[in-house]
């Protein structure tokens, strides 16, 4: 057995792996592996495209045959042992003469994990796991929460001034924050797979919706566009449904939150969502317990005033509150960027 | 002359004996003075308590007769040339055998402006000005408030979660902030005249409004706790009316915000207030275009809904926005602490 910060440096180069296919392979999870021979990595692989390679096998793909004989194998995810759209990875790594598998993260399937292991250690491959465990399922947590949730996992994207509110006069243009903070904003939507809006915010603002960063892998798809609305579009006035990309847009007409985000997931191999709306959308997202994360833009401006960045009732008192966990702060130029999870921890773990 | 670094170097040791004395000195400014002779502090002053020293008489105090002969004085701000409740600083100043005098701010007082320097020059002492200015001036910004407004300057200090509620239910108890935030409140009401909340507020927390900190100078009387309402209050019940200090409360009913100012610094020589109320206060205030200094705690959760720290009808564009000037972040703890200078130079400069 290797030391642990042994284990944990070639599991951030698979993480790293993982990273660059984050946004491109769902409803599969974005996994990276690296094989390690003579403590020096051999090969590198990530989860493609849907009907692609699994990281493992993309990684042994670039070896020839009997290269990865004795290797060790690091992966973030547990690999799969059924055989799905191509070969179960077990299989694979069985036949490349792998010695040593090293994983993150077990199947968060209940009835698959685990099960690589005994079917691994039966063909006398050493097997770890639990190597960077957070920063695996971190990484995954899309497709955790379809596994475990039957719904996207949900990022409230919004930018507001500091007391946190997001006034702007109509047709004002729809930048609160600066340009870095909005390059910061298309990096994110290259990592998620749908982008929600309100109706609202159509007819306010007219947005894109779109990635245009350079920054942005040429493999990733436009995201989805989704519009929730009450009471319809008259869609020939608006850039979502008649730009290039017209085909990604979707609209959902009254509907539950919850199903709405069900319906994702299950026709469309939605894993992530941002949330890209105004305060009261972001408040209804809020009261129904569907908000995983925050990423917030403050401007370095007060406003006062009602028009509050995150609407809906709220809580009635504190122990009602939606905790942050270890949230982070950063400054980008002269706004400040928030990014937290929600506390699953808190009483409000059931959903409503 | 001497080299810029050199020169501010002392004047950052004059600006730690002003900051000693902050909060304790109105309606006089903190100054701080250093006396150097031979490339050593021979002497260190500050402004004393009303009636007590300025800082350069405080610090010629502790030196024998001839001992400041040649020497230099560094003092944040311009010396007296008035005989007020002590004779001028700038007599005690030549009589003492000072040779050069360094200060960083010149009086805001208009026609007192650079007279010190005629006086000065006359006795055949070397004046150079203007050193670490923006620190001087910062450090008295609530003395020049009253001077060129004629109100005390304003700091709305509040406690919010990350998208600027304040919910709490009634009876919940006060702190949304965590310890180390309300000690850092302490140590704020230590540095400012009065304390302004509202009816509301008493009503609803029953705050103290004191200073409980063992990190604030036992030369600091209470603040004033001044409270605004509109109808009234029944005093019996309140802590402000009936504890120790009682004799340190005022109210003030149904009254224009600028004149309940200006009142303060007239009537009871009031260079600095804090504000500590709830939302709808906090945005009269800030319709008034009456804060000029904002310090922040968030916490780190969310809470949805409509209760705003800060309130009042806020701006209908982007373009009359407060925009903050350098705004700086601090984590303490979990909570973050903001704070920043309302810019001046925004289109908002004339008061309403």
């Amino acid at each position: 057995m290797m030391n642990i910060s042994e284990n944990n440096h070639w599991m951030r180069l698979a993480l790293k792996e993982a990273q660059r296919s984050t946004g491109l392979t769902s409803p599969n999870p974005a996994v990276g592996a690296v094989i390690v021979k003579d403590g020096r990595v051999i090969a590198r692989g990530r989860t493609r495209q849907v009907g692609g390679n699994h990281a493992e096998r993309d990684a042994l793909s670039i070896l020839e045959a009997g290269e990865a004989k004795g290797a060790t194998i690091y992966v973030t995810l547990e690999p799969c042992s059924t055989r799905g759209r191509s070969g179960a990875c077990t299989d694979a790594i069985i036949a490349a003469g792998i010695s040593r598998v090293v994983y993150g993260l077990e199947d968060p399937n209940p009835s698959h994990a685990g099960r690589a292991d005994g079917i691994l250690n039966a063909a006398g491959i050493e097997v770890e796991r639990g190597i960077c465990e957070e920063e695996c399922r971190h990484q995954i947590r899309g497709f955790i929460s379809v596994q475990t949730k039957g719904r996207p996992w949900v990022i409230a994207k919004t930018a507001m001034s500091l007391d946190g509110k997001i006034s702007r006069r109509n047709g004002e243009g729809q930048w609160l924050s600066n340009e870095q903070s909005r390059e910061r904003v298309h990096l994110l939507r290259g990592e998620v797979d749908a982008i929600v809006t309100s109706g609202e915010t159509v007819r306010r603002d007219n947005p894109s919706l779109t990635i245009r960063s350079p920054q942005v892998s040429e493999e990733k798809e436009q995201p989805l566009r989704v519009v929730l609305t009450k009471c319809g579009l008259d869609q020939s006035q608006w850039k979502l449904f008649n730009d290039e990309y017209k085909n990604r847009t979707r609209v959902f007409e009254n509907i539950k939150l919850q199903d709405f985000l069900s319906q994702l997931s299950e026709n469309e191999g939605v894993n992530t969502v941002m949330l890209e709306c105004g305060g009261s959308l972001m408040g209804a997202f809020l009261d129904s317990n569907l908000i995983d994360e925050f990423m917030i833009f403050y401007a370095p401006m007060m406003t006062g005033g009602p028009h509050c960045a995150i609407g809906g009732e709220g809580v009635s008192g504190l122990e009602d509150r939606w905790g942050l966990k270890n949230p982070s702060i950063e400054q980008i130029g002269n706004d400040l960027c928030l990014r937290g999870l929600v506390l699953t921890e808190s009483r409000r773990e059931l959903e409503r």
